[in-house]
């Protein structure tokens, strides 16, 4: 059999033919238009599941059902997109919808991150480990966490949101509005502040060179990194420990055989695997009796939303 | 069927007999010899089984098994005693060794946290729920989840250690020599230490005077605050603060129907409770999308490690 994931983003909608090893056959990908009515909205979705069926030339009885990944608050079970901040799917029905458009019964939602950890918990970083807690440090922070290999997503798939956890109740404010959450310190919009702060205080630093002629991103300080900078270094130093502080915290709860980075952040590879690595090993509880927590970056990138809501039928 | 359930403390070793509706028909307690060789402290635990299964009058093939809760590390599925910081049963293959001297095939042990939790969602403050977290104030602050239904112990049974993750990194030292954990702050310890700093702060106060008369418990800062002292009242508000912080990262992480204060503290009662379950919803992640989660006292009290040692193997 085969399964259709449709991975929904501010930028495209991406849908993709995927068979039971978690392999894409074929891939389609459309626009998207947020600021549309919802019904137009699912109707491009639905578009681009035909797509997907025509396109790869799979018999539509081979298709075991749509499994489709959304940003924000999914509740999975009444197949309802309960919250979404850039794309205009609140309150949408987005399952029984999709289900009705294209005839396929078997449609599955979830939220983005929930997919891509589980596609990287079954297919990717953490094949062939039970218990896993997925992180993703971009824009902001997203956990998507797997118990006994089942998505963990809590009442009314409310859970599952480890980026507004506290680590440091006096600290700065959230994108939520709450103080000190791990999303205000371990998000790359966060290291870009960190990284701005730094050049403010050190002008004179290579990072405030580099950040004047080629402005701040997510990556400015590992480049300035690399090239010697004292200052950059610090500021990752500093960066590395607060990702810890929260990895640590989803460690002492699940205690997983894996902690998976994704995101922009995790493009950096060693640079911020294998400190994080340390920093888990070193500070997770009861370390002296247990076995090692590897902390590994993810490894099916773009793909695992895709991936990972096909997997939501398997 | 009928299940013996053995909760095991460092003052007593508690047995007791229980039926498929979690009431305890009948109980034998024996003192804790902690310091005993540990094959000696397993003999008294078998001796306790014996005990229950005569004085109940139970035949002993109505008997579907032996749960034992026991407090530190404890790897469930081998059945070993991983850690255990009073009594000496560290590294104690205890499982097999029960099974062995009291001829019942049948025994599962578990962390007593755990326990208490598995018993309070299944007959207690809990009963209906599928996802419980269960915050125990005493000594330390332990913590028992429960995911759709069953424990969740994290591989080889090291996780669901919710005391020791960081709400405030540059905080206090926990027990555990790391900073800014949540028993740091919210353990029963924690909050005479915020009493006893906030009666040398203010020793014209009646917190101080009731402190210096009687002494510091846990239980002062309550009574003081109950007879109108303002410094009482603002130590009370401050540790609801705390507590509700570690009560909100779980929210977020689980999103629970319920959390189930245990401990000493939540004797208390509404003084307590209330301010804690508002602060959890003013707090939670996605308040204003979600339902609303319970917060309430643990109903089971000392029963609590019998009935979920026993629950273990319902």
């Amino acid at each position: 059999m085969f399964y259709i994931g449709i991975d929904i983003g501010g930028m495209s909608i991406k849908g993709g033919l995927v068979n039971e090893k978690g392999e894409i056959l074929f891939k389609h990908t459309l626009v998207t238009e947020p600021k549309k009515p919802s019904e137009e909205i699912v109707r491009d979705i639905a578009s681009v599941v035909e797509r997907v069926i025509e396109g790869s030339g799979v018999k539509r009885d081979e298709i075991a059902g749509v499994g489709v990944g959304c940003p924000g608050s999914v509740h999975d079970e009444a197949g309802i997109v309960r919250y979404c901040c850039n794309i205009n799917l609140v309150g949408t029905p987005l399952r029984d919808m999709l289900a009705s458009i294209t005839g396929i019964g078997a449609v599955k939602i979830s939220n983005d991150a929930n997919c891509a950890a589980l596609a990287e918990t079954m297919f990717g970083a953490g094949e062939g480990a039970k218990n896993t807690v997925m992180v993703t440090l971009g824009t902001g922070v997203g956990t998507g966490i797997v118990v006994e290999g089942k998505l963990l997503v809590g009442n009314k798939s409310a859970g599952a949101e480890g980026g507004h956890i506290t680590i440091n109740f006096s600290g700065p404010e959230c994108g939520c509005k709450k103080r000190g959450h791990f999303e205000a310190y371990a998000s790359a919009t966060a290291l870009m502040g960190q990284t701005r702060a730094a050049c403010e205080k050190h002008p004179e630093s290579l990072l405030a060179e580099i950040a004047k002629d080629d402005g701040i991103s997510g990556k400015t300080v590992f480049i300035a990194a690399k090239r010697g900078d004292k200052v950059a270094k610090a500021v990752i130093n500093r960066y590395i420990k607060y990702v810890g502080i929260g990895l640590v915290n989803f460690a002492n709860i699940f205690f997983p055989e894996v902690i998976i980075i994704g995101g922009g952040i995790s493009n950096e590879g060693d640079a911020v695997i294998k400190p994080l690595r340390r920093y888990v090993q070193k500070n997770v509880y009861g370390a002296q009796y247990n076995p090692e927590i590897k902390v590994v970056a993810a490894t099916l990138k773009n793909d695992a939303g895709i991936i990972g809501a096909a997997a939501l039928l398997m």
